[in-house]
Parts: structure tokens; C-alpha cells; sequence
């Protein structure tokens, strides 16, 4: 079955604790809204720092959630000199640790940053009607110049999910996806 | 079978006329050998410039070919704002130009960038040994956490050869793999 795929670049989840600490007295605004209903891209940029690089100009996605979380590519790794695991949203325990810095201050926030894990978001309606009960990953098959199959794509199933492939932008670039563009979930045993 | 990983940063071949006229009346030297035998890292570095974007100091190798070759990732694409399409080496046609900068001097290089295609170093004995004669591509499966199929892998087979598959920077991050990794030929129809 067919899916659109979505590129996922560097970006942080932040408490409202920690984003108060980095911006001040303000509140999270919604520049642009997502593809997943309720998630949106805000105003608001920081700077991921390490003992052996920094990254600009990175967005912080909203709305506030429990636990901080910096989401980069192993490319954006090398420049960093760190090693993330490759994580679902939200799995953080013994992850990398960074500085964050916003325009009114910085924080040290440990064990937050990730690479993403490939994951598809899906209704629980649609794992049923696409035959993925019980499925926890799919191989994805994309056919460009570059194309082949991406291993270990997690199901991630949730009300009002929007239908769509996440990857980062090293998956993008190696693969020469576009975002919007159609690859086919196969599901096999 | 198995065969061990290269990842190829972004780098160039030049011609002895381009190379002298960005660097002036030296000759190319070697600062490292590299796997193919003959092949080598020089000491020298030019920048690659567009209207763009600038990318410093990529490595020059040798010896001096009869064509100029620059080869990049999709990902220093976007920053140079080019589209360069993937092809072998020497396979030049309708590709991308770039400024080259050196010591010395610049030179407009018109139809020298390409991304280079996914290709295997092998042998002609070794051709008919693995049972790949009349092969043009094969798939190569990669087995990490971002694991998965690599689609059209080039067949190179010269006199001489290195066994090695050889990647960009974007496959071998979106991957996760390292230099020296051994991954899996897929010998099917």
C-alpha cells in the first residue's frame, strides 16, 4: 500500500519549563501547522551546543510536552561529536545530553537527544483496514535512483493520526525522497 | 557474500590543467593512500562554489584524470542549490557545473558535479568467482538499526581491484554505517 512520505529535519520538543528558562516570560506561538493534527512548527529557534560543535537555527516544534527532546540526524551527530541512539518519541533513558540556548538564557538538558526512529503514524482504524495488527515495524520500498528498502519503520498508532511516513533527512537524501513523495509499506511476515 | 564498506566524502578529480591553474606550477602529491590501488588523498583542497552555497575544503585526489569530477552528496546539494544526477564516474553528460577555487586562481568547471551512483570495486576474476557475470547492479542488504536494501549497486569490475562497496556520506549516515562494516551482497534475479 501506497504512504506520503515526510521529512523529518533537526528539531526539539521542549517543557514549558525549559522553554520559559530559554525565552523568558513569553508563550509557544504556531508558525505553521504539521501534518499530524495539533502539532505545529513555532517562531521560536535554538542553538544545540556540545563540547565538540553547534548546530543554528534549530525549530522548536509545539505544543509543550512532558520531557525535552532534540531529534537530529547522524550527520548532524559528526558535527556534534555525539553518538544518539536511534529512538521512538519520548524513549529516553540513557540518551545524549546537550546545551540548549535560546534568546533569554541556556540550559544543560541530559539525556535528550535522539535520532528518530523511522516510524509511520496511522489511525488504530487504519492498522486494522491495512492488515498491520500486531505488526510493531514494516519494510518500506522506495523506488527512486537511489531507492531500496528502509528496515525497522515503527507502526505508530494513535487517534486522528494523519497517514504518513516519517524519516529523517539522511533517509531523505540517501533514498532522494521528496517530501509528499509515494512509497510502498510491504507487508510481509 | 560479504564485502566491507567505503564511505566516500565529498571530493574531486581534476584534470593536470585545472589542477595547475588552481594551484600554480606544483605537482599533485600524496598525502594517503587509498583502498583502490593507484588511487590517493593529496595534500590539496579547493572550495566548490555556486550561486548558492560554498563548500571549504574538499579534498583533491590523484592522479590527475582526463576529466574533472565533482563529487557530492544530495545533502551538499541543497547546500549549493544544485541537482546533480546520479551517475558513475566519467559519466558526465548534462551534469552540474561549479567554481573551483584554489591557492592560485578559480576556474569555472562547466558539467563536472555529479552524485556519485552506488557501485562494488571488484575484480573480473572475482566477477565470475561470486557468479555475478552479465550483472549490471545488484542489491546489498545493510543489516543496522537503520538497516535495510540498497538498490542499483554498480558493478565495477577492473584489473586490480579492491573488493569494497563503495557509498556516500548520505547512505553510509542514513544507514549507520562505518567505515570497514561488512554488509551483505544479493546475488537474485
Amino acid at each position: 500500500m501506497e504512504i506520503n512520505v515526510g521529512i523529518s529535519n533537526r528539531h526539539v520538543h521542549l517543557t514549558e519549563e525549559v522553554f520559559k528558562k530559554l525565552f523568558g516570560d513569553v508563550e509557544i506561538d504556531q508558525a505553521k501547522e504539521l501534518t499530524q493534527p495539533g502539532q505545529y512548527a513555532s517562531n521560536f529557534k535554538v542553538t544545540i551546543k556540545t563540547e565538540k560543535g553547534v548546530i543554528e537555527n534549530v525549530r522548536v516544534l509545539g505544543p509543550y510536552r512532558n520531557y525535552n527532546q532534540v531529534e537530529i540526524s547522524k550527520t548532524d551527530a559528526f558535527k556534534l561529536g555525539l553518538n544518539p541512539p536511534v529512538r521512538n518519541s519520548g524513549e529516553l533513558e540513557n540518551s545524549e545530553s546537550v546545551i540548549l540556548i535560546g534568546t533569554n538564557g541556556e540550559v544543560y538538558v541530559p539525556n535528550c537527544c535522539i535520532i528518530p526512529a523511522r516510524h509511520i503514524h496511522i489511525t488504530p482504524e487504519d492498522v486494522i483496514k491495512y492488515g498491520l495488527e500486531g505488526k510493531k515495524t514494516v519494510m518500506v520500498r522506495i523506488n527512486t535512483e537511489k531507492g531500496g528498502i528502509m528496515d525497522n519503520v515503527y507502526i505508530k498508532a494513535a487517534p486522528n493520526s494523519y497517514f504518513e511516513l516519517h524519516v529523517d533527512t539522511d533517509d531523505g537524501n540517501a533514498f532522494l525522497l521528496k517530501q509528499g513523495d509515494k512509497v510502498e509499506i510491504l507487508n510481509e511476515n
